[in-house]
């Protein structure tokens, strides 16, 4: 059982009520917000030390993870983030001095992107440190782009370069944030995720449940440096591509518009965000399945990305 | 350095914005919402096995005590909880089984007080389980109640009985959502929390920081059954009281109200709530400190509450 398959298990049958708008499986829920107006998105997500960081790993970056990955999943939405709360699980031997540096990290993300942080917790654990940010955020009424709305004909589009995130990027990626609002304010976004298990697999999230599929060109997957010096190493013999399609733990915008649109989101992403590649990668397709087409022909692509549960 | 000492230092100069109503150190965030109206309850709270629950707790206990710790830090707000996330920190070997009735165990209590569980994340860990909830809810505009506001001649009353919920209540206890909604509906309440590290301690947090003092009358102090059975064991030598003053966890509500307000209080509570004790257990003083009378005389109070860092 993976994690997705895992959490469709754990809650089916939990109680709902009216001011659900979106709940389980998407990047964000989406809350219907007292006054009306505005909606209100809400997420929580955990890093655990040995499984997300390790010993080694700057607290400052260990903070910036933590909330980073939260925020990527509002920008995944097309909204804003507002606030976040810190639950820390942590062992008794460890410093403050060290538990400060972890939220300097996170307070100068959070600085960046307008986000208070509004409260914490502490508890402490027997086991690894983790950090559990809950986040809440908004998005205009009715505006917020789901996951599963890619359909046959629209073109897809990857922000950033993927691959070989854990030779550093990980730690200090920039979520998306006023890209993933940009989008959803100009046009007509029909599927956005961010990409946390790898291109290859939370694809498969835009393709509305399987009742379409998708066929990604080779030659413009946008590959990281890192993912190239990667396949150079002795250590490690997977292809630049294929560390770009499953590596994971890239925080880039996946998304798809209609074919119409595509050429006027290339410019004028280029024009709001220069310094950030913007890719269209393929298409999603009536026929059903991720395929992969390069020189070569068109091959099936399997979902190698991380899943936490096999 | 105990658990508010190190949030402080934690939390001293994040960034905040304009959203903020009521930033760290009360039993929730309150944010503005993006409508206007009602304003917004926020919310996160851990339980770490080995901690809060032992590997032999049953699972569906496990789910309640995660939730209702939020749920009762939203009671002590006088709000309505609305939806709540769940992360789960899961040990590679632990059955979906068991994780399945933790969900129920939440399910049945988010249910009872019409709260949606709108989604959940896991991850793996090396260490002990621990489950994260995030809360949301929310309160009408200017009338969240918040700790540190008893005033010199306040009446002080708490909800229930004290006292030896490690024997069981603390897996099992209700969140008085009902009770501190209505209270913050139909008074003027000066100041309100959930008793969680004891009587003693947390009375500590409404003295609108060392401002004014308190005095309990020992009689008064509603002892449960289970403080009084530990009393006699063997293996606990702790007095009745003192249980009832610092063993922690109670999970009932600790306020106080205008001495004037008092009658109607307590006449209001057992019409609407005949099945809930709610006992005048002392009075906010002039003079500081917190002091405990007895038919020996007046003695200082020591905060023997449980501190999660010594």
């Amino acid at each position: 059982m993976n994690e997705f398959e895992l959490i469709r298990t754990l809650t089916a049958g939990l109680p709902g009520n009216d001011t659900v708008v979106v709940g389980p499986g998407d990047d964000c829920a989406v809350i219907e917000s007292p006054g009306g107006g505005a909606q209100l998105l809400f997420k929580t997500d955990a890093v655990v030390e040995g499984i997300h960081f390790t010993m080694e790993t700057e607290p400052e970056k260990v903070g910036h993870k933590a909330l980073g990955r939260c925020l990527s999943d509002v920008a995944a939405m097309g909204g804003s983030a507002t606030s976040a709360l810190v639950t820390v699980g942590l062992p008794r031997d460890r410093e403050v001095a060290w538990l400060k540096e972890v939220y300097r990290g996170m307070g100068e993300l959070a600085a960046r992107h307008g986000v208070s942080i509004v409260g914490g917790e502490t508890t402490e654990t027997s086991g690894p440190l983790f950090l559990s940010v809950a986040m809440l955020g908004e998005v205009p009424r009715g505006k917020a782009v789901l996951r599963r709305g890619g359909r046959a004909g629209d073109a897809i589009f990857v922000s950033g370069e993927l691959g070989g995130s854990l030779a550093g990027r990980h730690l200090k990626f920039e979520p998306r944030l006023r890209e993933g609002r940009w989008l959803a304010e100009t046009f007509d976004v029909h599927a956005l995720i961010d990409l946390s298990d790898g291109l290859a697999s939370d694809l498969r999230h835009l393709l509305n449940a399987g009742g379409v599929g998708a066929e990604l060109m080779a030659g413009s997957i946008p590959i990281s440096r890192a993912a190239r010096l990667q396949g150079r190493g002795e250590s490690s013999r997977k292809p630049p591509l294929l560390a770009a399609l499953t590596d994971g733990e890239d925080y880039e915008l996946l998304f798809t518009v209609a074919p119409d649109d595509a050429v006027a989101v290339l410019d004028g992403w280029k024009r709001v965000f220069p310094d950030v590649p913007l890719t269209c990668v393929g298409k999603i397709t009536e026929a059903k399945g991720v395929r992969i087409r390069d020189e070569h022909g068109v091959r099936n692509l399997e979902a190698h990305g991380y899943t936490h549960f096999k």
